[in-house]
């Protein structure tokens, strides 16, 4: 494996294998399977879970990683291209990414985006305007339009939820946040689902529909699978007979990049703040997702934060293991 | 091993127990005891010697560490219950913690506590606050009212200095220190040293008494070991015969939490520092010890803290080969 | 091997063989032959290859590292002699360096050392100031006046290049850079290069002539190996035959230490930006070096970073596997 970009290059049955994998090694520890192994984690964007995650994930198979972002450099690092470099930042992303490349056996790049040009954005062209200086294998830890580790962990949290029974309803609904968030993990979880033959509802707000190009993409996907792709604003429409709902928040994207609309549009929507009322006509055992940080009594109240139906902790625990059965494939012996 | 979080949670027997398997590590390196185990490290406090030592304790032992604190998620970790998040932090305690230590087989955690109110401090309701969220064996890297790997490393400093003989004298004094420091290193000694079977004695001035729990808990130690503890404000008397002195500042606990207080009492305490004429009346073998870090000319004279009688490189030493020891009983394969 | 400090401090023949091993363990992994041993890394001044070239070195060979850095410490880490620590820092590297060291089986030092005294520097006093606190095993990450990692990693891609031919033409240039740094690159480089029996030209700006101790070390080397060492400003006259420019900025050296006497300098010096032109007399097949950070159309044009000539990348990858042999040699069993 050359790359792990995004769950729209493998095909369905690629994924179920890497799932495996990810089972296999969570009941059988290989802490040498990686010895000598190195992974480049290089964060231009804050982390938490990933972060942790691919350090542990390494550590437990044996091999290690070294985090580099750009406050450990000299005075920053410098991502524009073509730049006369007389100002603060004495590094260039075009010599960092290649020379931390070339230390590892893979690298790791998170970098969200700028959020201010949709097209660019659609086509990750800042993340591949780097991973295209080296020939290091690499992992999308985010970019501005995807996230596939995530995605990873999150079949795996949805098999573990229902086994076989992949037509379940998953709604990814839009919550308030006082921010405006990154396309990336609605981006990612809509296809995922859809690859994964769920019928997916996007709930969101006017003002907030995801771009064509995503919807489209998932509609692909569930057109193979035996899936459905649909979007709506009437919450109670969304939650009938629900499963799942996903929560996450991100940018306006009807004039994307454009901070002042964005904010005029969310001061309206505190009440995209999920509580038990919106669950009334939802599956009895609808659960409850998040990619994490949520914002609590924000974008969600914390009775179902920390109620039954969340399922955040093991979600987020499913990081490391579906990140090992990725490490596992692109570093080890054959 | 569940939690390493206080000694009095364990017998004089196992404590000893732990620091021979501590020598033993230390002279057979087992450098794949914890293949594949993961520490995962929450500093919500700064910290030099136990961020280095529990990375490098992991890595001779064969696994691995990873550090989280505040300044790496996004905008910070809150950490106060209740609280609507609509300010700058966007990642609560009640989620990172379990997340983190999701992806590790045992925790360590170090936060201060507030030093706001008493009653909290000593029943260290801030710091298990935190290890309720997690069913993940943890390590108290130091908390409002303990410090117990420090008193680990503490014994077995003492072991090599007296060997069998447990009831020398031991003098922890107060000194002066600009800030208004925690009492986790003070009321975790003074414990450590009763239940080794030491003569105790807190030197302190007025305003200065450690708290009446803490005297009582150290002194029931005594009692089942032979030891005493005694508190007093007289230099000359509490340094007549001493084998070591342990210095450390801490806070006012005449009206703990009154900041203004604080100030105004240590303002006319700059004399609280250690210099060779506090020796005057002590063993003549006597040693200074120190947890660390230690203000040069402001806590201590230069010439103690360079001089034959100090202690603390070795001291801070055996943090790494104290915590070797809890690791490999809380990780170890049986 | 207890220092690793300077490349005088050992035969060509040893360097030639730490080469080889660097060689072998590239072909060859390694990874159990460091297995149980700690690296500390202690950076007083920034880095981004150092930082990750000794992380991944160490894990390729099955050991660890840990990182030190004084955001690290409460309140930064004081490095005066005999100062009454009242203010801001609350810990001297008089207790973080041997304490660290303690903890570790070598201890890494970066600090870039004062540029206001010459001799000081010359002296690399600042540094050994601290290395005289342990006698753990060390290795200069850079320090005033000396890099012997980078010049180790340097000869290694020269005989990349040349393989058998030695007595090729170098041109140690100084280019134009927004600020003062520091001189340890380029004594390092002009040192090792005549060691290596090449033919050095030092090309730099009036006010910028490497003082002269400098000047003798790589002169004394180059006796010994049949190599020269000559110096200039005339840019033509430098670069004809090269067959290689190592580029570098360095501060001015006429008033050392005196910022506004080399602001004004150095402003003077726009044009001492390395472009095309400045291959006209030189060998058809010059190659460029630098030991990066490189500021981008500011000390070099992109079309030569970026253009055949360059072999930053390779340079820089040669870091770790210099870095490699070093490690081996000073941690491995016998």
């Amino acid at each position: 494996m050359k790359a792990f970009n995004d769950l729209a290059d493998f095909s369905p049955e690629t994924i179920r294998e890497l799932l495996q994998l990810a089972n296999y090694l969570e009941k059988n520890p290989q802490p040498t399977a990686l010895s000598g192994k190195v992974l480049a984690l290089l964060f231009l964007s804050p982390s938490l879970r990933t972060l942790a995650s691919f350090q542990a994930a390494m550590t437990r198979l044996g091999g290690g990683a070294f985090v580099i972002s750009p406050e450990m450099s000299i005075h920053g690092i410098e991502t524009r291209p073509g730049i006369v470099m007389d100002g603060v930042a004495a590094e260039h992303i075009h010599e960092a990414v290649p020379v931390i490349a070339s230390y590892a056996d893979a690298i790791g790049i998170r970098a969200f985006g700028q959020r201010k040009n949709l097209a660019d954005d659609l086509a990750d062209r800042e993340f591949h305007a780097m991973t295209e200086l080296t020939d290091t294998p690499y992992i999308n830890m985010e970019s501005a339009c995807n996230h596939p580790c995530q995605s990873l962990a999150d079949w795996k949290t949805l098999d573990e939820l229902h086994a076989g029974a992949t037509n379940k309803k998953l709604v990814l609904s839009w919550s308030y946040h006082p921010k405006s968030l990154p396309l990336a993990v609605p981006a990612a979880t809509i296809h995922m689902a859809a690859m994964r033959g769920m019928n997916v509802t996007v709930l969101r707000p006017d003002g907030f529909a995801l771009p064509e190009p995503l919807m489209a993409k998932a509609r692909a996907a569930a057109n193979l699978s035996g899936g459905s792709v649909t979007e709506t604003n009437d919450r109670k429409d969304a939650m009938q007979d629900a499963s799942i709902i996903y929560v996450k928040s991100w940018a306006a994207t009807n004039n994307y990049g454009d901070a002042r609309e964005d904010l005029e549009l969310r001061a309206e929507l505190h009440d995209w703040r999920i509580n038990e009322d919106w669950f009334t006509s939802a599956s009895s055992d609808c659960r409850f997702m998040h990619c994490l940080p949520v914002r609590r009594d924000v974008e969600v109240c914390e009775n179902v934060l920390d109620g039954p139906r969340s399922i955040v902790i093991p979600q987020a625990r499913n990081r490391m293991l579906a990140q090992m059965a990725v490490l596992h494939e692109m570093l080890g012996r054959r």
